[in-house]
């Protein structure tokens, strides 16, 4: 795809087509102007078979606010619209609603309110909140979908994985077998959610981290092949690189060529006044051949130069390495903790495709219309309760308990005093008899999630780098409960309805049932 | 991101750090514009558990050659490089390198020889060659794999889909659910694989295909929330578009409600001259809501109306489905085959994440290097038999049987004359005493794989547009043996190597390892 196709589909038409197909339908009825209020939300979190995560972290904020402010109706996307013909072959759209588009379409013409990117996030709890137009709403949704979705999905795999590594480095090594461009988009989740630098050069240089990488199995390949060999590759690396030397060791055979003519070459640089960086494994046994790499470094007096693991890793991967390597390595006569603590973790296909759950679940649905200035709650009637849209315009609230840990989120109407309600109720999102009553002493404070971001077309927010949210997101994490952070069998975090909102759920609910039976 | 970031970030640094790293050792040592070969080939069909692929079909060459064509090193990637600091602080990158990359590289400075798009591939047989200066060929290294295995794996996703569906329609909706833009590049996989449209506006127009859509569940909501009903809605919907008229009837019953409702609609319709297009499922039982839908159409006189199933589907799903209608069908007075024959599937998540396995493991290997003049086989010694390279300039051929059925793929040496070689010896990739004797009456034809895109800087191939590649798509996917093309448990194809592939390759693992034991 060349640039300006990509530019053109990455657009306001970045959308799916029942959107302007509705958007022309509300046009005609001349509904396409009536404030609506759309939810953002995603039903359960990423789940990788046996280990399904406790909670995800927000990221896509920056990029969506970036799109609004880019995308409209041009020339070129009107008269891609105006090219569209019916069943009959009649122009699909009509002029005066591609005119309407072209004038008077606003992308930012909406509010939004929005959870910032490095907070953790709950299923079910809005985490953008559009109010706007509704065909403005309408035809945006799909962008805003593509856009947080991924970003989300992976800014919690990074923060999983980075959890198994024990806080070591982690390195997002996954351009390659990423969706196409979709890496640059996971790139920028990935170090928000955990991962420490990007192999990737592009994404990192966006978003101002330095790329990260050496060499790979080619490099000695191309020595061997022109008939020399693996040390005389290790040589050539060290004499253009004395200060950021790290070699590759597992192109002939780790422990009985790589790992050997790493030494002699870190034995050198030494000589000269270099400080060797490391070595890295990228096949085989990692656990097992760390430690008799560590074992060979710790004998040639280099106890503190980095291993670097790759090749398949995830969080259950990287996991299973620490606790080989703390099981097996005194037998070697190598300290399992030192060695956890030199380790450095290169990320690729499980971390840019969140291998095992490749999608977020998240969805964006028409929660309010107004009528007459006032809004007017709307849900979707679906056969399964848990699917229930939680209806109306509504506020989000984390509530801390007396340790200071989030214990849960709670959706509201928007004119409830959750600050001061006392008791605190907290209803089961669609369990009848199911609550928890929190008396104030219980609770050390209560926090409102969501903030606006869009006024009146204006962008009111001052969007965070990259380490600002990810403080946010290492705050966030922190004030779990273990049992929530837990990355097999995680504690359910409780997200709750205040009763207010619970009552109108049941009386929509009602309502919509009725209708149905005497229409 | 601002399209001006995606611009940079997808241009030439689109690619792994150390592939500059690389490159600069390589110039460095003046080997950048040895003439190297890299292939790149993939080592597994992609694996949904219970069923994994027999083929896959391969996609993304043109986009491939499209950033080729635009990705070089100007002002600002310079810049940028020599922006990088070494861990003492000197620049990384020197600037007799960043003269070198700004004025004498050139993406496009190699020969590029490829399969064409919508051939069936096969694990481990070349797809792209790269022969070219090294340090070009090391740098789109990783653009190239970004770019097309991504594509590949979904095409061949698209393909199972398609055939799970019985050939009936098949629409991609995977927009919201993907990894960003990669979306992009994933619709455009997808019409190549099976999907006959899809509902992203923006890559429609790109592919040139119209984008599909109707309506979503919010535009019956809107009429709800503003007091009127489902009706009513229906009813303006196909006041707007009367010749396009597809309804989602499952916004609050699809039984006793959306159909009932839809009926109406489509009667009125009837009398005005025009042909209701149809209904649409996105929740519940589909196979048997299918059913009752139909019945109920049926019995109002509608028995052609297109009925279209959506939710979570995928290849199994979708099976599941039409089988459920065979067995279940007559027992409610709907024939099986005729209801079978009216749907028509969108498939979201499932198609654009490849889900199930969300990444194609293809991979770009140096192969051969050039001294004196003469091309050097290379290889790397894995611990792993079967991931262990094959060496040097090689031809690839798919040989076909009495029946016209492709049999085998074959790897041979670049100067072996295959198609008169009698009779033909086909070697197992990696067992000693595995192999096929095929004697000439066996044989219907041997072709010819590779064909030559990119030659001397220059694009040589004239690269077809998506209808004629999806033509080369059933062409091949006809000449499958219909138990490799089986969803579950296929056949395995055979991919072999030539008996002169198969003495080098033992041969250089041979010398590898005494060079290792000597040196």
């Amino acid at each position: 795809m060349k640039n300006k196709e990509l530019l053109s589909a990455r657009g306001i038409l970045l959308t799916d087509q029942y959107q302007l197909t509705m958007a022309q339908l509300y046009f005609r009825m001349g509904l396409h102007e009536t404030p609506a209020q759309f939810d953002h939300f995603y039903r359960s979190n990423p789940d990788y078979g046996v280990h399904k995560s406790g909670f995800a972290v927000n990221a896509g904020l920056a990029p969506l606010v970036d799109w609004l402010d880019e995308a409209g109706f041009g020339e070129h996307e009107i008269n891609y619209l105006r090219s569209q013909r019916s069943s009959t072959g009649d122009q699909l759209f009509k002029e005066d609603f591609l005119s309407w588009l072209k004038n008077d379409f606003d992308s930012k013409a909406i509010s939004l309110y929005a959870m910032p990117e490095g907070r953790v996030v709950h299923p079910n709890v809005p985490i953008h909140v559009v109010e706007g137009p509704l065909a403005v709403g309408q035809i945006i949704e799909t962008g805003l979908l593509n856009t947080v979705n991924y970003q989300t999905l992976i800014a919690t795999k990074a923060a999983r994985i980075k959890q198994s590594a024990r806080g070591q480095l982690v390195m997002e090594f996954g351009l390659r077998r990423a969706q196409g461009l979709g890496a640059i988009q996971g790139t920028r989740a990935a170090l928000i959610g955990g991962a420490d630098f990007s192999s990737n050069v592009g994404a990192s240089r966006v978003a101002g981290f330095p790329p990260k990488g050496t060499h790979a199995h080619s490099m000695v390949q191309v020595f061997m092949g022109l008939g020399e060999g693996e040390l005389a590759a290790f040589q050539a690396y060290a004499d253009v690189y004395p200060d950021d030397c790290l070699l590759l060791v597992d192109t002939i055979d780790t422990i009985e060529s790589g790992v050997p003519n790493a030494i002699k070459v870190f034995e050198k640089l030494r000589k000269t006044g270099h400080k060797p960086v490391g070595i890295r494994l990228d096949s085989g046994d990692l656990a097992h051949l760390s430690i008799k790499a560590a074992k060979l470094l710790n004998d040639a007096g280099f106890p503190d130069v980095t291993i670097v693991l790759s090749n398949n890793l995830d969080e259950l991967v990287i996991w299973q390495i620490v606790t080989q390597i703390q099981e097996e390595a005194e037998r070697y006569g190598v300290d399992p903790n030192k060695l956890i603590k030199r380790l450095a973790y290169g990320v690729g296909t499980s971390l840019i495709t969140s291998a095992g759950d490749a999608a977020l679940d998240g969805v964006y649905k028409l929660v309010a219309i107004q009528q007459d200035q006032e809004w007017i709650p709307t849900m979707k009637i679906s056969e399964n309760i848990d699917k229930t849209l939680n209806p109306g315009n509504k506020r989000v609230w984390r509530v801390y308990d007396s340790r200071g840990k989030a214990t849960a989120d709670l959706i509201s109407l928007y004119d409830e005093d959750i600050q001061n309600q006392k008791p605190l109720i907290l209803r089961h999102p669609t369990l009848e008899n199911k609550r928890r009553t929190l008396e104030s002493s219980k609770i050390d404070h209560i926090e409102k999630l969501l903030i606006p971001v869009i006024h009146d077309g204006k962008v009111v927010y001052d969007l965070p780098d990259i380490p600002a949210i990810r403080e946010t997101r290492q705050v966030d994490i922190d004030a779990l409960d273990p049992g929530v952070r837990r990355l097999m069998n995680p504690h359910l975090y409780h997200v709750s309805l205040s009763q207010k909102l619970w009552d109108l759920k049941q009386e929509l609910k009602k309502n919509a049932r009725n209708d149905l039976f005497s229409g």
